[in-house]
């Protein structure tokens, strides 16, 4: 008899048919005569119950169904009364796959700390908030696939091991089989990389969009999501050393075109979790909710559901930089000095200036662009006013900044000015160079970061809960 | 006007109708009149042929269309007589993008080798070989997508640092921030790695496949899809420093599960690729052919199409180590002592083997199954016969081995006596030995490597040609 997902069975199962299921006991619960247990098999957040007549078991296997233990369990679906599902199945032979010691399995029917599931992060799949945020997760992995391959992107996989550190964007990982203590010197005694693996320094990406270009101003329009890495001390809820990154790049886009894809992506991504995952996000919000019971009311989440619909059916506003320094110099926090950084023409936007834009200004999502261009990355457009580059960062309610993306310079003459005034050795981008020096064109492209979108899907207020493993300062495990 | 993508137009573009492209030119050849110009925007294989006539259009630009540029090139569609495709553009006007100056562009319409190629890697794109092969990359990294999501797994992102190295899969790429020339010393004078950036020393993962297994131990069915490493002095061209891998694993699932799992996935990969790929393909049977034309019959590939027909046709052969052997012993080249290596039982069998099981014994894919365990890994489901393990490797013409997996020993007495054996310390094995601890189940899976299966796809005879930016043995250029 074929194994059927709990799943199937609660959306299909009809009653009085025969099935097999095997997964793990979430709760067994029971009076002199019957045990109900919560069987869970990961397919679904809900748990089928399987009802077992003591009488028909022997006490030694009854014994051993507690949390955490594995079981294969064959028998009749009926029609539930108690459960809140639509069918129960009625245990006619129950065979225990694995036992889990109650005294010592970590995992208990009671309320667990985020952070002591964190410390048991190799367990944590088998609760109900992991199984939901993993299974949200595959959804958005996989509508960024789809919507991509539809669209007529192709994945590109950009290297992880790179010689290229000129992007700047973070401090990096050094990648090395040379002894670690007693490294290889030259003469002129520092470490001679010539005897290392790849015969150079090599670090772990920052980022994939340099080689994405050259994928772009070929194939036209493709994307990369693979890990990046930022070896920054940076011990917050929103970053981590380790991080999936998704960052589209194509050919004959302007800023414009850019905005557009940028929005419709995000938008397709929420309506694929609207469609796909309503349990999960479901029990998400509920979760939210609890977790936030006792804050003030007005420091409250918005409801996740309703937060996620609101995003899909409201345009993102589109405004300048220079219109959102405005906005921000006659907002009452600047008047009542209650920003904590400056407001001025030149300076990076904080993430208390991104949400007041965001939550309480235009309550809506909105994409800045044209940012001065000494705030920005050497090969962002140049705008005529000689001030600005062609920038667009895409701000969320909650997370703040969560895309970040420009019209890219195609001009080789203004490229080379700008890296040579920003001291970016242009010998060692002569690769990059090349996309400008022979048919260049106008291109763009943006770099969404995976956790952050899934902690705004998910409602998970910590980014170390939205990835399996999580790697950060002093934190390997696993 | 909206730009339109060459694919659409060349599909179903209709004659009479006025339509705008951008891209770049591969070749312009013309008489006294007309300019014939081949546009590619790599959006397929196949260029669209543009017309112009030269008495429109001023001398400047003319000269300026050479191989490499870009144009933008508005005008009608007509039924096209001599260019091979159903329409030509005549173009009413060209707007060149970015020129590319024959003397300098490295791409020029001749055959270039592939080793010259790959020094131009980031502009390769623009050629039609590698415009194919990173076409058909992106779709068998979507249909592996597709086909997992499908059967209900989910894509788990598992760590790419980390601290386990108990696998011994390969030799590792160390990571760190710590002063690469002078690293902090304990006090015995070895590195002090708690000063190091995760506290512990770090490696980039060999495989996913052990923190796979904790996902599927609660999610059922999970699969994981990102770089790996190996820090092999391999300079072959079956080996890359960074290569990406598929690894299922499955919860429930037997020896029989995951080879029926492997088949089925194998085939449906390359259903996906004669469904959706057709044009790439033919252009690359094309080039294998080419590229062979002057071997001897007998050393030469199978039709690329044919062969990938066969596979998707075919049962796979599934027999045991032992009984290979015993057809090893009979064969042919064993009894005239054409085999390099030795062929006894538990020695690990060679390519040559691999090939002569595959090629010329069965002619057909082959899963062999319970491996001696003294050279497979400690992972293994032991065998009752106490000399196998539940091992299966899928071997593929021409490649040899593309899927290596196994059952895993689910019982957590086998497993840690089995780890004494072999030296594995169990201490820093404590999370993975949680899922034998506590509802340990029966479980399966596999890894395949996914340039290795490109290759074959492809029929590119070097893995370097199969992914963007090789990482190789003193070589991370780009």
């Amino acid at each position: 008899m074929e194994r059927q997902k709990i799943k199937n069975i609660l959306l299909n199962g009809e009653t009085g048919k025969q099935v097999l299921v095997k997964g793990w006991v979430r709760t067994k619960r029971g009076s002199k005569n019957v045990n109900f247990i919560a069987l869970n098999d990961g397919s679904t957040i809900h748990n089928l119950q399987i009802v077992a007549d003591v009488n028909n078991f022997d006490d030694e296997i009854l014994r051993e169904i507690n949390t955490g233990a594995s079981l294969s369990v064959m028998g009749k679906l009926e029609e539930s009364a108690g459960s809140g599902q639509k069918v129960e199945l009625i245990a006619e032979t129950i065979e225990l796959l694995g036992k889990a010691d109650p005294e010592k399995f970590p995992i208990q029917p009671k309320k667990h700390s985020l952070e002591f599931l964190r410390e048991n992060a190799h367990l944590r799949f088998r609760t109900n908030t992991f199984g939901a945020v993993f299974r949200v997760r595959h959804a958005m992995a996989f509508a960024i696939h789809k919507y991509f391959n539809e669209k007529g992107f192709y994945y590109l996989h950009t290297p992880i091991v790179t010689a290229s550190d000129a992007e700047g964007a973070g401090q990096m990982f050094r990648v090395s089989t040379l002894d670690a203590k007693n490294p290889p010197l030259t003469d002129k005694g520092s470490v001679d990389y010539s005897q290392d693996f790849f015969g150079r320094p090599t670090n772990l990406t920052v980022s994939g969009q340099l080689e994405g270009e050259l994928g772009a101003t070929a194939l036209g329009e493709i994307y990369t999501f693979g890990p990046t890495f930022r070896a920054e001390n940076s011990n917050t809820t929103r970053h981590l050393a380790e991080f999936w990154m998704i960052e589209p790049e194509m050919a004959f886009y302007d800023l414009k075109d850019n905005m557009d894809l940028a929005e419709e992506f995000l938008k397709s991504l929420i309506k694929y979790a609207l469609e796909n995952c309503m349990d999960d996000l479901q029990f998400l919000g509920n979760r939210l909710k609890e977790e936030e019971k006792n804050k003030p009311q007005d420091q409250r989440s918005m409801d996740l559901i309703e937060k996620l619909e609101f995003v899909l059916n409201n345009d993102f506003v589109r405004i300048t930089y220079t219109e959102a320094i405005e906005i921000l110099k006659n907002s009452k926090p600047y008047k009542k000095k209650k920003f904590q950084f400056p407001v001025d023409w030149g300076v990076d936007l904080q993430s208390e200036h991104e949400r007041y834009l965001v939550e309480k200004h235009f309550k809506c999502p909105v994409i800045l662009t044209d940012y001065p261009k000494e705030i920005k990355a050497f090969y962002m457009k140049q705008n005529a006013d000689g001030k600005t580059v062609g920038a667009m960062d895409v701000l969320f309610p909650q997370i703040g900044e969560i895309i970040g993306g420009s019209q890219r310079e195609e001009s080789l003459e203004k490229l080379e000015a700008r890296m040579k005034e920003m001291n970016i050795p242009a010998e060692e981008m002569w690769w990059y160079l090349d996309t400008r020096r022979f048919g260049s064109v106008i291109h763009s492209g943006f770099g969404l970061g995976f956790e952050r979108f899934i902690q705004f899907v998910t409602g998970m207020g910590n980014i170390r809960d939205v990835i399996a493993f999580p790697r950060t300062p002093k934190n390997a495990e696993f």
